[in-house]
């Protein structure tokens, strides 16, 4: 810890942070392909998923697209990746059943533990570019005790794009600096570094899965808090 | 009920619906003016504190106040409101806590009991005027275990514009239908009837205090539930 971080809200990046979506998309993935005895690698399949999820992004950041929700650029990559998987034969509620997947998905074993903890003392809260439906049947699903739920679709951009950063600097009424953002990107805690926020870095080494044991190269020197995970922001915070 | 309601969300109103702020407001009135040795009727204090928040938002509402949060709009109202009690030594800092007595007033008996019920088969969140970080801190105060905050700030229009209710809608990404407004207000309920949500009644007639036994007599036959507390809401729906 470089300096002493008491906020009075701490906002949590989700995907890959929060929870584990590979594993969990993997999972869906393999029930969906028993059903309709489909061959296919099921972890491939949710790595390129979720590799879809930056380029869809770009082009609502860019203009390409209008302003379009995580769910529905998420059924906009499963239609491409259906069709480079061959597969041809789901129908159209096996198709929404599948895409359904990002509102169920599992915690990382330490995150409800870590944020009961930390809900006693502050503020808890997403701030996450998975629209709101998703977020909050995502916590209702797994027990996760968020505060407040702030969603990139709630200002109609994606983070790192300061908007969003702003938008939960201004909802939640509090200075940058007592606001604390945890996430397990570099692009996420440079932006909200940017913002003003505190920031708080927990590396997921296991979010693209135990073979591609995941390095974050990128300098993240500048983040005040750098911990192995909630529980651990838990004791650093109370100390 | 004249029809069976199975929402998936249940919003609610909540000054009045679920915190009685004539009784909490009066608590903090009392507090300032004995601190201070006022002689004030801080039930009249609260009542025409709150008096001021309609004809304040109406100023927003018609365009003649650029968009302004309810934080912002009760200070407006406190600082007339001091003036014609001739209450003129008050300090900055003690202004800006009274303000803040409106972050943390009382739930009624029913409400977290009835609250903890509903969460378990149901979606829960506001839909109120309240901003987000008042909405937040009253929830922490008083243990309101919301799945979700929504409020007017979000979408920068007071209820009962069409536009808060539309809100809800999209970012629940449910049919109108699927979604149960609750709230003790008239216009309120008429306003979410007309967006298409199921609504819920819960007269609370002693909002206005035990002698100013509030009856709305006001049409509400188009409503699909009409209870008397929270408690009687989570009966209804369980059965």
């Amino acid at each position: 810890m470089k300096k002493l971080i008491k906020p009075k809200a701490i906002i949590f990046d989700v995907f890959g942070t929060v929870v584990d979506w590979r594993t969990s998309i993997t999972l869906q993935c393999q029930e969906s392909s028993e059903f309709r005895k489909l061959n296919i690698d099921c972890a491939l399949f949710a790595d390129k998923w979720r590799g879809k999820y930056r380029p869809f992004m770009y082009k609502v950041g860019s203009g390409k697209l209008p302003w379009t929700n995580l769910d529905d650029l998420h059924r906009m990559a499963l239609d491409e990746l259906l069709d480079e998987f061959k597969i041809w034969n789901l129908t159209e509620l096996e198709k929404q059943n599948l895409n359904r997947a990002w509102h169920s998905l599992k915690p990382w074993p330490d995150s409800i533990p870590g944020l009961c903890r930390l809900k006693r003392n502050f503020i808890t809260g997403t701030l996450s570019n998975g629209n709101v439906s998703l977020l909050v049947n995502m916590a209702k699903h797994a027990g996760l005790p968020w505060d407040c739920i702030f969603s990139a679709e709630m200002c109609k951009a994606y983070k790192p794009d300061q908007k969003v950063y702003q938008m939960a600097i201004s909802l939640l009424d509090e200075k940058p600096q007592n606001i604390l953002m945890v996430a397990a990107h570099h692009s996420d805690l440079l932006a909200a570094h940017a913002a003003g926020l505190a920031t708080a870095y927990i590396p997921r080494p296991l979010e693209y899965g135990i073979q591609n044991n995941h390095v974050d190269n990128q300098d993240v020197s500048f983040v005040d808090i750098m911990v192995d995970d909630i529980c651990a922001l838990a004791d650093t915070l109370d100390s």
